[in-house]
């Protein structure tokens, strides 16, 4: 049986696990598109534009580790770009294929449509080289070795790859195909040079946190960590961009540490430690509150990916599965119970007559969730608070810590549902980050996935109201006015939703009831009249930058 | 008096005609909008996402000339990336501009939100370098220098230009400014030898016929074309890219030329001319009716923007206005007047009670024009069928003959109708195209204009069932149905609107009516139950590939 370049692809992709890709048709992709049609075991998703599909790609890589989109040459790939780089921005992989002219018009440099009309068919496969791990043009006779190679690329650095796919190859038989050598793994002579270190620090320790953060997800190392945390006994904390890499219902859980803007006693208590042992830990301007958080690195063991930091010490070519596990071969074990520190939220408070706030609706938010839930957050003020919100067990915590672009939580929740149909789906956004990319509500109604969708309408960009000190009034934070009810009825096009405005406390709790009773998709907009409406950790932010 | 930064861009701009910016905040470009925001002479257009800032500009510089958006670092600047690239290949002066981190955070490779998270903050600037004509980053050393290159630049070259602002250096006083000299001209010694050779050609042809064409239209040579032509008394064809730039109810004026697929009499009397002279000449696939155009370049003189090519013989340094003058002196002039050649939607086809379809309702669109109307075709379809309606004097024909990217119509609707705020705006659009970039519908209402639109419903994306000859029903076509009326109420929230949807001949008139009577934005969905419901155009070229 002859394989085709085309179905080769799919082959490699059902491999690593992918059941569906997303896109959007173009005439140069139509060869692809045919091919994954007659092909059996991956689903084409397609979406309303191609950022969306990157989008959606993203999500969907959150909950299966690996996802792919499919767009078409120049406009599609361009559109979808800022989801690519925001991928290798927020170290995941995703796969981007693009179909492109026929290689014989590519050859003649013919002016052909969706072109730059110059005659340069690389100029978007180089524009990728920056903002992916690997770039390339697949023919039938390189697709059999490049194929592999890229996606292997894509799972060991957790970042985007590339594929440019001329139309006409797609239906050629693939030429030989190879599957390359892994990485080498640990170096184990700088592992044992890092843990030596690493155990006189521990050794002059009198008590220890553990931080969890970023990598800690991305490289799948939860259960390294956690079994690690209770052979050691010690408090834990997680940073921003960590969270839900940690259960948050473990009792040695503390919270969430986010310098002089999060907890004051999750920080005393992670600051006042003298040794943290961090695990994927990214020095990001948001992970580290604006830089509040004080870390001393000194008392640090940092576990990366792929190396150690202790003392501020570098120690290369680790894997940190391999280092995890060494250190849990210690005998360091501190005693008693970790004291727990309830949460900012842990309370519903506020009269069910009285109007919604912060203060009010992220405690309602804490309290309907449950465990497995699979939480996408958009960038806003929203993903300030629901940072504090302490998660159930299992919790998927999905959000844009690293890249912070506005309207990727829509279409990730597209992705999530889709990648997590036996679990349920929470989205949280903003009105503002809402208009981005509002046409994703519906290919979640077309799908039949079945969200919660909380859209928190807060009267404009109060984030940016928060952010910009000087001017928290400036128009161009003004926004237009969407009736969200008629709006989604529109998406709908007829089909049953269920949606509800809301103005109070006692009508959030009433609508998050019926939500979850209700089989289908849920919308439950949230009017909050204060434009400057916003959970603690922004006041916090706010007081902060003013005084600095 | 002091000028910072931002406010010397300002003054640059205003200086080039603009009185609009589009764009959208984020908090890199901060200092930016406040500045523009105290800045007297031009008004920030807020867009619903960066991509539709991209194409509104595009739109505006259509009408104006010239445009620019502003974007934030990265997540923005990217998300607009297919529009800018898009005007790269559609030959439109764009200013992109870009607020960027602080300086010393660049300098210190911090990781900062919306950053790659490698240290690395050149990156964007080098991906528009691949897609703009100039990008460069500013400071307050550089601005008085790089801001008029970068603008002089866009505009001789017909190119986006990118500006990379670091947010510390927009307040900053500017720096010494300088204008440098514009281009050198035409070069007479190539000029003299070109139409040496032109005149050896005409001499020998007994009837010759004008093309005008895509450059025609972006450097402005619309008068001089209209003078030649009514010197030599010679036929006018357009070509598909060139349509609005001669006045199609001019006498002289015959019709479209598309190759096989177009008028076939407008066709015979451009292929079997001795000489043709073609302005602005564009070899691209969708012009030169995939290629079935069979134009003899020995009997062509070509008037390019910067050269000339006179029976495929090469002449550089030679500015079109210069060779179009030149041209104008000789003494060829035909006799008589030249045979008007009737369109194919001329003549109002189609009883009241019947269904619409394409040979009804494109000479129905083509009865309601008006003289100066600005029409914006989206890709599908409609902008073959739209090109062959015959337009009234002044119309501008706005589309994307070369990019092509599907959804650029809506917000280039909305930067047209900024732009030209005393003619009416038409915008046509199929409801799949609608579907890309659908949120900036919200912005047209926001600013009062008061567009005619008509959405085109034949169930899915019916241009690519027509390019994909081997699977028309692919069910990759199929897209999600909104309901349309819905859905621009949930947009408008609150405020009227006409909107109305119509099947019948009859009703559409109707419906026209209503609109043009109505003052407020207009929405007319045409629904059409045949999926493959197309122009004659689409037909022939169908029947072509199938043969070819």
């Amino acid at each position: 049986m002859t394989v085709t370049v085309g179905e080769f692809l799919f082959q490699c992709l059902e491999r690593e696990g992918m059941t569906e890709i997303f896109g959007v048709p173009g005439d140069f992709n139509f060869p692809l598109l045919d091919t994954l049609e007659g092909y059996e075991g991956i689903d084409l998703i397609d979406n309303r534009n191609e950022l969306n599909a990157g989008y959606a790609a993203d999500g969907y890589a959150h909950v299966k580790g690996m996802a792919a989109l499919i767009t078409t040459f120049d406009v599609g790939e361009l559109s979808a770009s800022n989801a690519i780089a925001g991928a290798y921005s927020e170290n995941i992989p995703l796969i981007h294929i693009v179909g492109s002219p026929d290689s014989n018009d590519q050859k003649a440099e013919r002016k052909i449509h969706h072109s730059l009309m110059n005659g340069d068919f690389d100029v978007f496969r180089k524009v990728h080289e920056h903002i992916t791990a690997y770039a390339v043009k697949i023919t039938a006779d390189n697709a059999g070795i490049e194929i592999p190679r890229a996606i292997r690329i894509a799972k060991e650095n957790k970042k985007p790859v590339y594929l440019d796919f001329p139309m006409d190859q797609v239906l050629e038989p693939v030429g030989p195909s190879k599957d390359e050598e892994n990485e080498e793994g640990t170096d184990s002579e700088p592992l044992h040079a890092a843990l030596e270190q690493a155990k006189q620090q521990l050794d002059q320790a009198g008590n220890t946190v553990l931080l969890v953060d970023f990598n800690t997800l991305r490289y799948d190392l939860e259960s390294h960590v956690q079994a690690l945390a209770e052979k050691m006994n010690v408090p834990v904390a997680q940073m921003l961009q960590g969270k839900s890499g940690f259960d948050e219902e473990h009792p040695q859980y503390i919270g969430m540490y986010a310098g002089a803007l999060g907890d004051q006693d999750v920080r005393a208590k992670v600051e006042e430690a003298d040794c943290i042992i961090a695990v994927g830990l990214l020095w990001s301007d948001f992970n580290m509150a604006k830089y509040t958080a004080d870390l001393d690195t000194e008392k640090m063991i940092v576990v990366h990916p792929r190396s150690m930091a202790v003392a501020e010490r570098e120690y290369e070519n680790i894997y940190a599965v391999d280092a995890l596990k060494a250190l849990q071969e210690w005998d360091y074990r501190e005693e008693g119970a970790v004291e727990r520190i309830t949460s900012i939220y842990d309370e519903v408070v506020g009269a069910p007559e009285e109007k919604l706030a912060a203060a009010t609706y992220y405690p309602r938010f804490q309290n309907m969730l449950k465990q497995d839930d699979v939480m996408i957050i958009d960038t806003g003020t929203l993903s300030y608070g629901m940072s504090q919100v302490r998660l159930p067990s299992g919790a998927l915590f999905i959000s844009h810590g690293a890249w912070q672009s506005i309207g990727y939580a829509t279409p990730a929740a597209l992705g999530a549902a889709i990648a997590a149909d036996e679990r349920r789906v929470l989205l949280f956004i903003g009105e503002g980050a809402l208009q981005f990319t509002v046409q994703e509500l519906s290919s979640l109604i077309e799908n039949g996935c079945k969200p919660i969708i909380f859209i928190l309408n807060n009267q404009g960009y109060t984030i940016e109201r928060y952010l910009n000190i000087d001017h928290p009034y400036a128009d161009y934070n003004d926004i237009p006015r969407w009736d969200h009810m008629t709006l989604a009825a529109g998406f709908a096009g007829g089909r049953d939703l269920f949606k509800t405005e809301v103005r109070t406390n006692g009508e959030l709790d009433e609508a998050i009831q019926q939500a979850e009773q209700y089989d289908g998709m849920s919308l439950v907009e949230l009017i909050v009249t204060d434009p400057m409406d916003a959970p603690e950790y922004l006041h916090n932010l706010r007081e902060n930058e003013k005084e600095g």
